[in-house]
C-alpha cells in the first residue's frame, strides 16, 4: 500500500466516531426515563429544544443559501479558486448543523435518564450523563473529519487542480462551520441567558418562586437553554475551532510542497505537511474513544478521578502518538525561505499547544474554583453589598487575563521558534486533538444540570438533586478547563487562519507602524466590545420580555401560584426562540461585513483588523468568562454556608442577595457575550481567508 | 530680529500664563470665605489635601531621585544622549508637581468661596469656581511650556550637541511629567474613590447617614478626594499629554532638519518643524487666556453658554491662528523618504486633531448625558433590579467604544495621509492646544462639587446646594467632553511617542506577522486589564478599611450619631492617604518595568507592546469611563424623579437603590481605573522613548 493511501483511513476514523456515537446513543435511549411526570417534563424540554433548532436551521437555511450563491459567483472566474467553494461551504454548514442536532437530541434524552439513574446511585448517573456528552463530542469530531477528508479526496481527483487550489476551495468548509457556530453560539447564548435571567429574576424576585419550581413558566425555557446554548452552542464552537485549525495547518503545509525534501517524498506525494493535520485529527478520534473507556465508574468510585483519567489520559496518549505520526510523515529536516525546519520541531509545537491548553484551563480553574482564594475574595466583598461584589468580580476577571496572556504569548513564540507559522497552526490543532473527549466532558455538565432541574420539577426526593448537583460540581473543574481550551484554541486557530490568510492573499508583512494598518488594529480591537455589548443588550431585552410574560401568567392564570393550574411553558419557550433569532442578526452582520469591507479597502489593513480582533477578543473573552464563573461560584459558596470573622453567611441573607446580583450579572457575560467572542475572532479570520483569493 | 528668536517668546507665554494665574488666584483669595463653620470645614479639606500631597511628594521624591540616578548612569556614556537627561527628568517632575500643588491649593480655597458666592447668586459662584479651575489650567500649560522651552534653549547652547541629541535629552522632561502623573492620577484616583465609596456605603447603607452629612467621618476625606483626584490628578494627566505631544512632535520634526527645503531655511535655522509645536503651544496659552475672558457671567446670563463660548471659542480662534503659524514656520512643501509634505497638510492634521477631540467628547457626552437615550436605558433597566442595571451599564460602556474608535482610526489615517507620522503627532498637539481652558472647565466641576458638600455640611439653606448642583450640572457636559479629550489625546500622544520611539530606536517596521512582535501586542493589550484590576482592587481594599473605621467611630464615639460630638475626620483622611500611597506602588512598578524588560529582550517586540497597550488601553478606558459616567447620571435622573409606564420612580425606592449600586460600581471605573489607563499608555510610550537610545 502506498503510504499516501493513509488519507483513506481518515474518513474511516470519522465513521468509527459516528458508529461509536450511535452505540452510545442507543445505550442512553435504552435507559429508564423514570416516572410519567419525568417523561412529560423532559418531553417539554426536548420539544422546546427541537423547536428552537428547527427554527434556527430554517433561518440558517436562507443564510447559507444566500452566502453560497455569493461565494459561487465571487469565485467563479478566479484562477485560485472555484465555484465549488460554495459546495464546501454548504457541506461544512451541514456537518456542523447535524452534529449539533445529534448532540442535542441525545442530551435531551440523557438528562431525564440521568435523573432516574441518580435515584439509585451516583455512578450510574455519571455513566448516563457522560455517554450523552460523548455523543456530542464524537459527532463533532466525526463529522468534522469525515466531511473535510472526503472533500479533500474528492477535490484531489479534479484534473488540473493544484493542492493549493484544492485547499482554497476546501476553506469554504470552515466558513460553513463558522456560520453555524455564529448562530448556534450567539443565538444559543442569547436563548439560554434570556431564559435563565428571566426565570431567575421573575421567579425569585417578583413572585417568590425558585427558578426550578414547576410553577415558574420560564423554567422549561431555562432547561431548553442549557441544551441549545451549552450543548449545541459549545459543540458548534469547538467544531469551528477544530475545522479551522485543520484547514489553517493544511494551507500553511501547502507552502512546503515545492521544498526539495518534500518534493522528493514519494511516500506522501509531497504533501506530508498537508496531510498531517488530518492524520493527527483522525488519530485523536481513536485516542478520545480509548480515553472514554476510562470514564465508567462503579458505585463508590470517584467520579472526578474517572473524568480526569479519561481526559488527561487521552492527552498523554496523544502526546506519544503524535510523535510517531509526525516523524513518520515529515522529512527529518528541511529548509524554506531561509528557515530550517525539523520534524521534531513540529512535534514540539504540538506539545506546546497541548500544554498551553491545559495550563490556560488550570488558570481558569484557579480563578473560578470554589476552593481557591479569588472566589473567596468575591464572597468577602459580598458582605459589604452587591456593589462591592460586582467591583470585586470585575477586578478578578480583568486580573485573570494576565497569566493566560503570558502563556499564549510564550506558546506563540515557542511554536514559532520550533517550526514557524506552521508550528503555530499545528499547536492549535495539538490543543484540539482530543476534542472528542474534551467536548464530552463539557456537554456532560449541562446534562447533569438539566437532570437536577427535572428532579426538582418532578418533586423527587432531595437526595436525587444532591447527587446530580455533586455530579455537576465534579464536572465543573473539567468544564473550567474546557472553557480555557475553547478560548485558547480560538486564539491559536485565529492565528493559524491569519497566517493562512497572509499566504493566500500574498501579504508579506503587516507593519503596524503604517497608520492605516494601525487603524485596522484599533478597529479590530473595538469589534469585540461592540459585539459583546450587542449580545448583552440582546439578553437584557429578551429577559425583560420573559419577566413580563411570567408576571402576566401569574396574574392571568388562576391557580398557577397555588400549583393547581399548569403554566404556559410554550409561550416562554417561544419568547426565547424568537428573541434569539431576532437578536443574532445584527452581531452576525457586523462580524461578516467588517472583514469584507476592510478587506476590499486594503488587504493589509484587514491583516491589522485580524490582529486587533484576535488579541482584544481573547482578553475580553477571558475577562468575561472568568468574572462570570467566579460570581457563580461565589454565590454557590455562600449558599453552602461560609464563615468570616466568626459570622456565618448563608442562603437568604443580605450577603446571599448581594451574591445573586453578581451571579445574574455574570450569566450573560460567561454564557453569551464571552463565548460569542470565540466565534467572532475565528469567523472574522475565516472570512478573511475565504476572500483572500479575491483581494490578493 | 532673527525669526528664530521667536523661540524666546515661548517661555514668555509660559510666564504670562503663570502671572495671569497668579492674579486669578489672588482674586479668588480675596473673596469672602463665609461663616466660621464654613471656614473650618474648608480648612479641614485644605489640610487633608495638603497632607496627602506632601506625603505623596515625599514618596515621589525618593522615586524621582532613584530614577534620576539610573537615568544619569544609563545615559552617561551614550553618544546619542547625556546624563543631563536626569536633569530634564527632575525638572519635568518638579514642573508637574508644582502645577498640581498650585492648582489644588487654589481649588481648596475656591470651593468654600464658591459656596459663599452661591448664597447670593449663581453667576458670582460660577466666576469664583471657574477662576479656581483656570489657575489649575494655566499653571499646567504655563509650567509645561516654560520648563520645556527653557531646557530646549539651554541645551541648544551646549557645544557639539545636535538638535537630535538635544531632543533626546529633553525627553526626560516627559518622563518626569509621566512619573508625577502616575502617582497623582493613580494614587489620587485610589484616594478619592476609597473615600467616596467608603463614605457612601458606610454612611448610607450601614449607619443611615447621607455621605455629605457632617456626622459621617469619611465626608472630609471624600471632599479631599475631589481635589487630589479630580483636580490634581486630571491636571497631571493633561500635563503629561501636553508635554508628551510636544516632545513627540519635536522628535519627529527633527527628521526634517537635513531635508533641503529646511536646510535652506535661514529664518528658523532649519528647525522650523522642531520649533513649531512649542510655538503652537505658546500661542495656545494666549488663546486660552482670551477664551477665559468670555467666561464671566452676570446674574441672569446662562452659565452653560459662557462655558461653551469660552471653550469652543478658544478652539475656533486656535484653528485660525495655527494656520498663520504653520504657513509662516514651515516651507510650502518638501519631500523626505519619497513622501511629499506641505505646510497646508500639517495644518489639516492640526485641524483633524482638534475636531477629533471635540467629536470624541461629544460622543462621550451622548453616552453619559442625562438628556440622552443611553442613560434612560440604564434607568429603565434599574426597574428590574441592580443586576439588570449593571448589565445594561456594562453593555453601554462596551458599545460606546465603537464610534470613538472609528473617529480615532479616521483621525490617524487622515493626519497620516496629510503629513505622515509628523501629522499624527501634531494632531495630538492640536487636540491639546487649548488645554489651558479645557482643564479650567474640568477642574471647575470638582470645585462646585466641593462647594455643594460644604453647603451641606455647614447646613446652609437648600437653595445654596441647589445652585452649586446646577453649576456642577452645567460643567458636566463640558467635563464629559474633557474626558473624551483626555482619552483621545492620550491615544494620539502615545502614538506620537511611539513614532518618536521608532525613530530614536532605529526601527523601520513593526511586522505583526512576526509572532514575537505579535506576542508583544498580546502582552501589551493585557497590561491595561491587569492595571485596571489592580486599581480596582486597591479601591476595594481601601474602601473596606474606610467602612470599618466609620463603623468603629459610630460605635466608639459617644454622641456622634446624635450630632453632639465631632467625628474623627483626620483618621479617615489618614486611611485614604496611606492606602493611596501603598496601593499605587505595584501598578507603578508594572507600568515602568514592563517596557524596560521587553525592550531589552527585543526592541521590535517593545514596539508591538506599545501598539497593544495603546489600542487596548484606549478602548478599556472609554468603556470604563462611559459606563461609570452613565451609571452616575442614571442615579441622578432617578433621584430627580422619572416616570415609566405611568409609574414615577424617585429617591429612596427599590429602583433608586438599584441605581445606587450601579453608581457605586461605576465610581472606581470612571475615576480610578479608567483614567489611570490614560497614564499607563503614555507612560509606557515615554519609557520606551527614553530607553530608545540604549536599545537601538
Amino acid at each position: 500500500m502506498d503510504a499516501a493511501m493513509i488519507i483513506y483511513l481518515v474518513p474511516a476514523t470519522g465513521l468509527i466516531a459516528l458508529l461509536y456515537a450511535y452505540t452510545r446513543a442507543s445505550w442512553v435511549n435504552k435507559q429508564d426515563p423514570g416516572t410519567a411526570e419525568m417523561v412529560e417534563i423532559s418531553g417539554h424540554i426536548a420539544d422546546g429544544a427541537r423547536a428552537f433548532l428547527s427554527r434556527e436551521y430554517r433561518v440558517l437555511g436562507y443564510f447559507v443559501a444566500a452566502v453560497a450563491v455569493l461565494l459561487a459567483f465571487a469565485n467563479y472566474s478566479n484562477a485560485h479558486s472555484s465555484w465549488l467553494i460554495a459546495v464546501s461551504f454548504v457541506i461544512g454548514a451541514l456537518c456542523s448543523g447535524t452534529a449539533g442536532f445529534i448532540g442535542m437530541s441525545v442530551a435531551t434524552k440523557a438528562n431525564v435518564r440521568t435523573t432516574q439513574a441518580a435515584r439509585t446511585g451516583i455512578g450510574e448517573a455519571l455513566n448516563v450523563a457522560f455517554s450523552g456528552g460523548l455523543v456530542m463530542g464524537l459527532s463533532v469530531v466525526g463529522l468534522g473529519v469525515l466531511g473535510l477528508s472526503l472533500l479533500f479526496i474528492g477535490y484531489g481527483t479534479i484534473d488540473g487542480w493544484s493542492t493549493i487550489k484544492v485547499i482554497n476551495v476546501l476553506s469554504g468548509f470552515s466558513l460553513g462551520a463558522s456560520s453555524i457556530a455564529l448562530f448556534a453560539r450567539v443565538g444559543g447564548g442569547i436563548y439560554t441567558k434570556a431564559a435563565d435571567v428571566g426565570a431567575d429574576l421573575a421567579g425569585k424576585v417578583y413572585e417568590g418562586i425558585p427558578e426550578d419550581d414547576p410553577r415558574n413558566p420560564a423554567t422549561i425555557a431555562d432547561n431548553v437553554g442549557d441544551n441549545v446554548g451549552d450543548v449545541a452552542g459549545m459543540g458548534a464552537d469547538l467544531f469551528e475551532s477544530y475545522v479551522g485549525s485543520i484547514i489553517g495547518t493544511m494551507v500553511l503545509g501547502a507552502a512546503f510542497i515545492t521544498v526539495p525534501a518534500f518534493a522528493a517524498d514519494s511516500a506522501f506525494s509531497k504533501i506530508g505537511a498537508v496531510l498531517l493535520p488530518l492524520i493527527i485529527a483522525g488519530a485523536g478520534i481513536l485516542v478520545a474513544i480509548v480515553g472514554s473507556f476510562a470514564v465508567k465508574v462503579k458505585e463508590g468510585d470517584s467520579p472526578q478521578k474517572a473524568l480526569n483519567i479519561g481526559e488527561f489520559g487521552a492527552s498523554a496518549i496523544m502526546a506519544v502518538v503524535s510523535y510517531f505520526i509526525i516523524t513518520m510523515m515529515l522529512p527529518e529536516s528541511w529548509s524554506v525561505g531561509g528557515r530550517d525546519y525539523t520534524s521534531l520541531g513540529v512535534y514540539w509545537a504540538v506539545i506546546i499547544g497541548l500544554s498551553a491548553g491545559v495550563m490556560i484551563g488550570l488558570v481558569t480553574e484557579f480563578y473560578t474554583s470554589i476552593h481557591r482564594s479569588p472566589v473567596f475574595g468575591i464572597v468577602k466583598a459580598s458582605i459589604t453589598g452587591s456593589a462591592t461584589n460586582i467591583i470585586s468580580g470585575l477586578g478578578l476577571g480583568m486580573y485573570s487575563t494576565g497569566i493566560p496572556a503570558i502563556i499564549l504569548a510564550l506558546a506563540i513564540i515557542g511554536a514559532f521558534t520550533f517550526s514557524g507559522m506552521y508550528g503555530i497552526a499545528i499547536a492549535a490543532l495539538g490543543m484540539l486533538s482530543v476534542t472528542g473527549i474534551q467536548l464530552a466532558v463539557d456537554a456532560y455538565g449541562p446534562i447533569c444540570d438539566n437532570a437536577g432541574g427535572i428532579a426538582e420539577m418532578a418533586k423527587l426526593p432531595a437526595e436525587v438533586r444532591e447527587r446530580t448537583d455533586e455530579l455537576d460540581a465534579v464536572g465543573n473543574t473539567t468544564a473550567a478547563i474546557g472553557k480555557g481550551f475553547a478560548i485558547g484554541s480560538a486564539a491559536l486557530t485565529a492565528l493559524a487562519l491569519f497566517a493562512a490568510f497572509m499566504q493566500q492573499a500574498d501579504i508579506q508583512t503587516i507593519d503596524v507602524a503604517n497608520p492605516i494598518i494601525l487603524a485596522g488594529v484599533l478597529l479590530g480591537a473595538m469589534l469585540p466590545y461592540v459585539f459583546s455589548a450587542m449580545a448583552m443588550a440582546a439578553v437584557g431585552r429578551a429577559a425583560a420580555e420573559m419577566i413580563k410574560e411570567v408576571g402576566r401568567q401569574f396574574r392571568e392564570i388562576p391557580g398557577l401560584r397555588e400549583g393547581t393550574a399548569p403554566a404556559d411553558f410554550k409561550k416562554c419557550v417561544d419568547i426565547s426562540t424568537k428573541a434569539a433569532l431576532r437578536e443574532m442578526l445584527l452581531p452576525g452582520i457586523l462580524a461578516i461585513s467588517a472583514p469584507v469591507l476592510i478587506g476590499f479597502i486594503d488587504k493589509s489593513m484587514l491583516g491589522g483588523l485580524l490582529v486587533g480582533v484576535t488579541v482584544s477578543g481573547v482578553l475580553l473573552a477571558i475577562f468575561q468568562s472568568n468574572a462570570g464563573g467566579a460570581w457563580d461560584n461565589a454565590k454557590k459558596l455562600i449558599e453552602g454556608g461560609i464563615e468570616f470573622d466568626g459570622v456565618t453567611y448563608g442562603k437568604g441573607g443580605d450577603v446571599h442577595k448581594a451574591s445573586v446580583v453578581g451571579d445574574t450579572v455574570g450569566d450573560p457575560l460567561k454564557d453569551t457575550s464571552g463565548p460569542s467572542l470565540n466565534i467572532l475572532i475565528k469567523l472574522i479570520a475565516v472570512v478573511a481567508l475565504v476572500i483572500a483569493p479575491l483581494i490578493r
